[in-house]
């Protein structure tokens, strides 16, 4: 880092769409970090990173600058492969938990580094924390005892890990940046590729109850990300999936924890039994097997037996019984007809004023809350038939609750196409 | 302020490139000014306002804001008209010593509420502050006092004025967003709007030495800042007038003010009498007085009595001796022929670096620092004759001031022809 530059020559530059070079963009993230580069520098020159762009190049070294702000994992002692999955966030989406034990039955090794939810999806953490006695926080080396001895664990991601995503992304929260592509990409794959897996799935989601709301600008994201991934060495690929409708039948935290269960028990929706096995499918082929039929593992107790070592190697009870919210609310159907929208925003929204999501990070979930679907988006439902059962500890949050759901289901005499769920697939 | 925004959301806005309304501005300058906005949620707003612009309402109401933000000044209750002349700043630019008393001898007041000089462009009250005893602060009384009896008052604008704009200059010059159009014109005419004078003549520099380097450019930030004039019922008009080249021969503090009261006797250089005359013509047409000849009032003597009253009233000394430099460097003509080119910002660079200006808000000015040329633009000159003299009193300063002038100085066998002074005048 021997060359000084000035942050506000960087910002100009960045501001005439000016190209910064691998040496500029090093300087900038390392004295971001070490606070020489303000706060209010650094978020001009992410306000003119969203309207001016940033090429591939300078990604790549946006990213690899994150990393090198923290430590970097190293799992290539293990014995064998790593994989793993990232979502970039939906309503329902408890695919890791079932994807982890699954592709962990077939002798790849899976290091999922998570974080706690905000806003309306939730997070896995969250969501794992609701299980009697398990513990998010390990430290390196019980991290990489885990994977030697179960091949999956779910943890949080340590404050080591690109400490200047963590300090940039708080700043996006704030400045009204976040929506940049170059900035989402490199946040995304400076933790995934400072976690040191080999391979990596990305699951891109697509709709009103993700961050990404049209195909073109999920499928532009997808491409940056992949990208990356081949830049800095990891096997990497996307699946674009629709998230315009909540994943699975249960939203919250010990109720998608319930449901996991049941999908690793042979049962469960099947929308959830098909994302789980195209993600799991894709993750083994990235780790040079790909020919293996996974759904088989949900049904014969393999993926069960991972789940009940992975939750017992963390201090979890996987008998114990998950805690349940004190009071419900039951919406009926109000048409006989077909349930032509059940918006994944809406349930995702009343979810988290249900009290399973936090409104400021240092908020507590309440473990219970969420909302249980009785029909999927396209079934048949009859007038005066449950549709939704809301859950809360607080009853005076059903009334806001349901306000988010306004608008957000429709039952028509006739039924609508739906979308796919698996809606492409990216690789570079 | 009955409605609340949030700032996310309004930067969002001006990102997505939506226009804000009254409302919003009001919220915004209003709650940055009482730090509910932060400094990095303003420096995002500012970086968006540069690369998507604003409208002329947009303007007229952020400036409308700023003026809000502190207290107005009204000066309807004197028994003469006001008029004032704002500069964008250039090199070797007086002009002010001169209009203030000229225009003020013909019974229009001139209240002139300046500032310091940062970077190249030397300010006012520094030049002013060279004339032993002179001061700078007065209360708005002493103001308003001295100007009904002399007609003419330059001094500091007070901290209650325009305070959003001190504090987003201040910010805009550490983020890379001085240049935005709607954010310089709102800075400009917020404090001569509050400054209460019922007239107002822009004289927007254009060339290296200015803000502006192309007519375009300076062009345009005329049409908004007479716009916003016309808007909040100021008579404004703009005068576009060359900085390719230093006005007058001498740069500096008290440099400045011996040249100013040379031609205050009747004398100095012909650019300088010309824009004088100029300037303080327009303001005498706006302010109802269209067929007043000025130029005799630089030789019989009425401008220099009022330039004495105008003095002494704020204590200085007009026949004291001005401050004089302890070292002087001579640079000789290296050839024979036509001074073609002797570059505005070169030679103010050189004085700054000389000690006539200041790199850092806080810090002092020498009185005494700075060029004095021998020749102007356009001269014949000879081959190892003095073409300028350095002053300062640190003779280390010479170096980095000779490194600023080269580049900045060309003799030529043949003429070429050199811009007018007087480029373009624009009312709305």
């Amino acid at each position: 880092m021997a060359k000084e530059f000035s942050a506000v020559e960087l910002i100009i530059a960045k501001r005439e769409k000016q190209e910064l070079s691998t040496e500029q963009i090093d300087w900038l993230v390392h004295n971001y970090t070490n606070g020489v580069v303000a706060d209010e520098q650094m978020s001009a020159m992410t306000m003119a990173i969203l309207l001016n762009g940033m090429n591939r190049r300078e990604i790549k070294d946006l990213t690899l600058a994150m990393i090198a702000s923290g430590e970097r994992l190293d799992f290539s002692t293990l014995s064998m492969p790593t994989a793993d999955k990232h979502s970039t966030g939906g309503v329902g989406d408890k695919i890791t938990l079932m994807v982890a034990p699954l592709v962990a039955a077939f002798g790849v090794a899976v290091p999922q580094l998570s974080g706690r939810g905000l806003g309306h999806t939730g997070g896995t953490l969250d969501k794992m924390e609701s299980i009697p006695g398990w513990r998010a926080n390990l430290s390196n080396q019980e991290m990489h005892e885990q994977l030697d001895k179960v091949g999956a664990v779910v943890c949080a991601a340590g404050s080591g890990l690109a400490p200047a995503d963590k300090k940039l992304y708080a700043l996006r929260d704030v400045t009204g940046t976040v929506e940049a592509i170059p900035l989402i990409a490199s946040s995304i794959m400076s933790k995934k590729i400072a976690e040191g897996t080999a391979a990596l799935v990305l699951d891109v989601k697509v709709g009103s109850g993700a961050f990404m709301k049209s195909l073109d600008r999920a499928r532009e994201l997808a491409h940056v990300l992949t990208q990356l991934g081949a830049d800095a060495g990891v096997k990497t690929s996307a699946l674009l999936t629709d998230m315009s409708t909540p994943l699975g039948l249960k939203v919250g935290n010990s109720l998608e924890v319930e449901e996991a269960v049941e999908v690793l028990a042979g049962g469960g929706p099947k929308d959830l039994i098909d994302i789980t096995v195209a993600l799991a499918t894709e993750m083994l082929r990235l780790s040079g097997k790909p020919d293996v039929d996974v759904a088989p593992a949900l049904n014969d107790g393999r993926a069960m037996d991972k789940w009940i070592e992975m939750i017992s190697a963390q201090g979890g009870d996987p008998k114990a019984e998950l805690p349940k919210a004190k009071h419900e609310h039951v919406v009926y159907a109000s048409a006989t007809g077909y349930l032509n929208k059940l918006d994944a925003l809406a349930v995702g929204t009343a979810s988290w004023r249900l009290g399973a999501g936090r409104a400021r990070k240092e908020d507590p979930v309440q473990f219970g809350a969420g909302v249980l679907l009785h029909a999927k988006r396209g079934d048949q439902v009859s007038e005066g038939a449950p549709l939704l059962t809301l859950f809360t500890d607080e009853d005076g949050r059903f009334e806001r609750a349901l306000e988010a759901l306004e608008g957000g289901i429709e039952i028509g005499s006739t039924s609508i196409e739906q979308p796919n769920l698996i809606l492409d697939r990216i690789q570079n």
